[in-house]
């Protein structure tokens, strides 16, 4: 499909197209995509009391996450709507360096891959941490969300880190 | 209503809340969102061809923004239904680092602030070029997503920049 | 807004914009629509007899236009997210022409009009109609979706017939 | 399924149901489906200069359809849920005739055909176009939305031109 | 999956996940769901009307049923994107009790089972029915709502009745 | 409004309506529905768990419950889309008749009542429960969901416990 350097998104004439996978195998296929949430050191004592006294962010953000892998071809205009089998987003808690490192997993058995919707997965559970603990920090950056591994589909396994 | 260290979409049982606004005034308020969107020089170069020749990158990813700040409710579990007044979306590109810029602006009159809606817009628009350019540049990463300015609500003006 | 021969939907660089009604008044506005549905007359004959001894088509159809206008903002990408106050979609049979006028009012107080909301309910009530009948007619044509009467705005009253 | 004069939607004692399709062969299927938009000279003439100088009407308009072919199962009632492996929307300018020809083109494997999602698909381009004119031209009209082809399923090839 | 007294939607740490299907086998699964709404002896007789003279609340309450069917993934947040090939809703009046029976059911060809689709169903229904009469019955309660048959599925066939 | 014994969703001639609040007063309106989840008694022990050591049904249940709150206009036809200022969910267990109860209340100053949204609230977080529980609960009922308060409107307070 990624013939050379051509966005795929676009047909020959350059307009949009949701590209045609209509003659791609069905092969089981994950993404996992990370990203980082970093806040000031007295919210990141707030979010690390959450699993046992206050209010849990990171449970919200988690399920924020997951509801929003399911929306992603209303999100995003060119995805494909897919059929999810499994998503899972988690967190480790980095406090040395006042972050959150959020990652989100998502599989199927399909036709396209799942980069978007794990993507999509960790800035949605990223925003709903931000949406969660901005009344206390202002500050708060969301940042290096990517990819860091990919298996299935023509192009096989690809890992970032 | 934020008042010291605590995370108000919690009560005092630390059961999450949609925070009552029913009291607070009605002012407009604004809010700009920035991130970045980083790419392979090629890709960059694809992007730029944009607005001439082949399909445009940016156009989709400001029109995704655009209809995923209408969608921040449905994301973000705790946010008010709003009804947005403005938002416009707009990307700087910026070629020595390879770097896309995107700014989200939201505008309404209403009871609380559009803070979520703006970097909401943000992130969906990063995630669209994301999603366009992926098949030729499996690197790419979103990053530095952040407010960077905020008007109206009771705490006035705020300004990170 | 509409200043002389001007897309409003796009700025002076021909950006998309969700144009920017803070700071218009807010009035009530209310928008009718029309369409019409055309079948064959077979077709016709058993959306006549949906009032009393079949399933009723023109119900069906008049649910999915309301509903559908309250996802005018999700389907129409710069449209604002409105409070609609009243929809109503109703339909006139036509049986020597074997068509089915299809009506949609829609009103609310505020700072934008309704027209896209009563056409979007004309047009998914016709919609609606079409999947009811297709099994017996695959002819059916949606045809003559226009915008009838506006009230309320700065541009006061717009009657087409 | 279509057995003769029935409409299939409503059971033996009419009621409303979501055929069952359970026992179909999954076949691969396609429909285009076309409409026009009908507007005054001026504004043909501010939609052609789209392409080069000013903000682009068609390419928000496709994006529109393309994105509302994916929620057809959420607009019209009795439709299945599908997952679309292919989405094209095309337009063709007649300016003899001020009229702007959107198709509408979908695919999938599945049980079911995709009419409505092409129908769906062509409705949204054209009431977007119809969104993005109408500050400059009242009386636009959306005209002649129908079926054009149709491939695979139990019924096979139909083609209306 | 269920090994014992475990609830599956969370991993062995307490998290809460969408439970990965993706090697489970692709079965042809239902579920029928039941619930009933309690009317007063007046509001019972308004909704028997329905059929014949006044306007028809269950027609538009298994609408609003069958829709909800299909938004059961956006609605409860660790259940799984289906495609459903069939969902139907039905009353049965009991106006001995001042009762409204839903019943819902759902099938698809799927590797889980579609029980959660099956009591939105009915529980949007019932809802449906209530926001049509409440104006005249502010006393009406919705109960009983429980899954009555389920088949398909590693663990086979269900009943509770 | 509800003159007499009229259903007020349908006009005069029995068509459905969304009924016309344009010229309702806007005052501060609330309302608390409550239910019930009833459960075997190690699936109540499961859930009570959930505070300390296992993962937390209820908080995610609430939160299901928030986010139906604010699609209740996508999910009953005829409900006016609403800007609900606030929205909780909280549950009570009652062990000694394995009983989770429910109850949700909402809030807004606007020109129609919030009963559907406590009552969809409500709804959603129960079904929530029973999807999450089901695994080790196949008998799971939701029972006695009812509006318990209202206050605000032309009808003023209501209270049915």
């Amino acid at each position: 499909m990624s013939s050379g350097n051509e966005l795929t998104h676009f047909d020959q004439e350059g307009k949009a197209v949701m590209v045609d996978v209509s003659d791609k195998a069905e092969t089981t296929r994950t993404a996992t995509a990370k990203g980082r949430v970093l806040v000031q050191p007295e919210t990141m004592q707030l979010i690390q009391q959450g699993g046992f006294k206050k209010g849990d962010v990171l449970a919200i953000a988690r399920l924020a996450g997951i509801m929003g892998a399911k929306k992603t071809p209303d999100l995003i205009p060119l995805c494909h709507p897919l059929m999810l089998t499994s998503v899972k987003v988690d967190f480790t808690l980095d406090p040395e360096n006042n972050a959150i490192e959020v990652i989100g997993t998502c599989k199927l058995a399909g036709q396209t891959g799942v980069e978007m919707e794990a993507l999509t997965a960790v800035s949605i559970a990223a925003l709903t941490i931000y949406d969660m603990c901005k009344a206390v920090d202002k500050g708060i950056q969301i940042t290096d969300i990517r990819l860091v591994k990919k298996t299935g589909g023509k192009s096989g396994t690809y890992e970032a880190e």
